[in-house]
């Protein structure tokens, strides 16, 4: 089985963008070279990332085929296939995850949240209900889902990522500023805005 | 001059939420045994990282002080500072950034919006003004900002970013979900949510 690093993967949904714009504008086929100047990755780390995910190799001078590359890439990355996601706190946050319009395109489906607060208990987003967090355990086996997105406060967020692994979640996204323990079988991945501020702050302060 | 890597500076925001739970607690002195335990990390990965940004070396089976630690912690990464910023996009996104109340205790003050949409344009987030993208060269200036968060569709997003380094901008915090490019003078990171969700649908389909 091919292995693919975590770097490695993060690229891949930006060359499908890059693609899909250039497929816009009527280009038919693309080269490692082209991709590399537009996207400032190097050359062979293009080529590399590319061979590891299509079974043709991409012949020398002429490039790749678009269209066949796009469909390659959201086969890889699982846009064809639909992933369903519960919301686990349905502030700023949550509500705008829930409202942006780019994860359906990408077969992921938020198909309920959970929250505590009684205001939002019973409203929807985007169509979506909002049902009490006490409902969860009741709930979750009737939503079909894998993952569990959690948009909570640090102070809650390893309680309710506790919550939905017992549940059964398969998956964590979470966006809580602060760690949170998983088991080994269970996928985690951390959206951490402090952390992205951390890097730029940094990077700011070395230019000055 | 230290230099950090890009992991390392993400992995200090982390730190310091669990220093910070540790204080409100009550404990007083933390080991990097016990920190690695908790977060997972390595107890050298730990001890090097403390070490980097601490003028004293921890004692050994004595421990570091929580409060001096949060304190080298806060300074180290600006959230003692204010550093002010711009949003460009005030959707869904880029309106839950501007109430996310976690920015402020880092030390990022969101001073302004700026949207193309008549609708948006003269209301306000938490209290400031969402003005029109085309006056965007015009204000510029009085806002005092270094860095420009960037909450636009991926078609727009590399012409706002164009304008706002040619207004001054050092810094950009991508949210669009596309590549962008920027003068080395220029800080970018980017916050991208298909490329994290790249890695949780590999990581769900290889444990599958």
């Amino acid at each position: 089985m091919k292995t693919y690093s975590k770097n490695q993967l993060q690229r891949y949904p930006i060359y499908l963008k890059y693609l899909k714009k250039l497929e816009a504008e009527g280009v038919k086929v693309v080269s490692s070279p082209m991709m590399a100047k537009e996207l400032g990755y190097s050359e062979e780390q293009i080529r590399k990332d590319l061979q590891n995910v299509s079974d043709r190799p991409g012949r020398p001078h002429k490039g790749r085929d678009v269209h066949v590359l796009i469909e390659t890439l959201e086969s890889f990355l699982g846009y064809r296939t639909s992933t369903k996601a519960v919301m686990i706190g349905a502030g700023h946050l949550g509500a705008a995850l829930m409202n942006y319009p780019n994860f359906e395109e990408m077969g992921l489906s938020i198909v309920a949240a959970f929250d505590t607060d009684p205001a939002k208990i019973g409203a929807e987003v985007r169509g979506k209900a909002i049902y009490s967090m006490s409902d969860f355990e009741t709930l979750w086996p009737h939503l079909d889902a894998e993952i569990a997105i959690i948009c909570v406060p640090a102070e809650e967020s390893q309680k309710v990522v506790d919550l939905a692994i017992k549940a059964g979640a398969k998956g964590i996204w979470n966006f809580a500023p602060n760690h949170i323990n998983v088991p080994k079988s269970v996928s985690l991945v951390t959206t951490n805005l402090a952390s992205s501020l951390a890097v730029l702050s940094h990077s700011l302060n070395v230019k000055k």
